[in-house]
């Protein structure tokens, strides 16, 4: 039988994988901050097998070993492999649990920053609030707050 | 675009679920010991969307809160369960990392079992050595060897 890998790897990122939008903060920055998207799958190294599966199909992102815990971690954070090859992936196989929320979050942030609206006070600031309410169970260094008041 | 679901499902449990076989000290029993097949998949709860649409394609297993961690989790312990609707769609639609090889030790522990092969010593001492070879990684609360040795 012809395996079905697209509806494969939707059901294993349902599972493992995490988009999200990190900020740091960076003085060369007109705003004094940079904006990161990512998308990132982590496995225990001993059966990585899938992440491999992931970047032959998505033909990009890298992997990096994580030796505290032995896991690997498959990672996009390339805008343009994003928007070409990871999200038209998502919304032809569309997750099917609550992440599918921070998906859709996270294409609109990417969009916004293809049309380079981090790149103004105003934008950011959007780009801020929709990334704060992604991944609600996750930490984050900054809050929105404290990005907020020092955008410059 | 309809969905292939079967094929998401085995990519979800690739990354989340578990194939395991455990033993229990049960008196009653003519060798002393109790043989637990189970197959599971745990969630946050504000994500378990998945797990529901595995029990209805299941038509088996049950959902256990477990309060401490606020995970949901899938279950089927059923024999005939996982004979009849659990081991034939993964059969149909294997896992493609190296779990594979915890679902093939699975299926022969099963397929003993079905034949009684865990109500003889010869065939318990059997299924105690194919089950500690499954899932390397995790950590039992009974080795091979004090299982073996206590036999009836």
């Amino acid at each position: 039988m012809k395996r079905n890998i697209n509806e494969y790897i939707s059901g294993y990122v349902d599972g493992e994988g995490c988009f999200s939008v990190s900020f740091s903060k960076r003085d060369k920055f007109t705003l004094g901050w940079e904006t990161k998207p990512s998308f990132s799958v982590s496995q225990n190294e001993d059966r990585s097998e899938t992440l491999f599966a992931m970047q032959k199909i998505f033909k990009s992102g890298f992997m990096r070993r994580d030796i505290s815990d032995k896991t690997l971690k498959y990672e996009v954070r390339s805008l343009n492999d994003l928007i070409t090859k990871v999200i038209p992936h998502f919304d032809t196989y569309p997750l099917l649990s609550s992440k599918q929320k921070d998906f859709k979050l996270f294409k609109t942030i990417c969009l916004l920053m293809k049309k380079d609206k981090h790149k103004n006070k105003k934008g950011l600031q959007k780009i801020v609030t929709l990334a704060c309410k992604m991944n609600p169970g996750g930490k984050r260094k900054y809050s929105r707050e404290d990005i907020l008041k020092t955008l410059r």
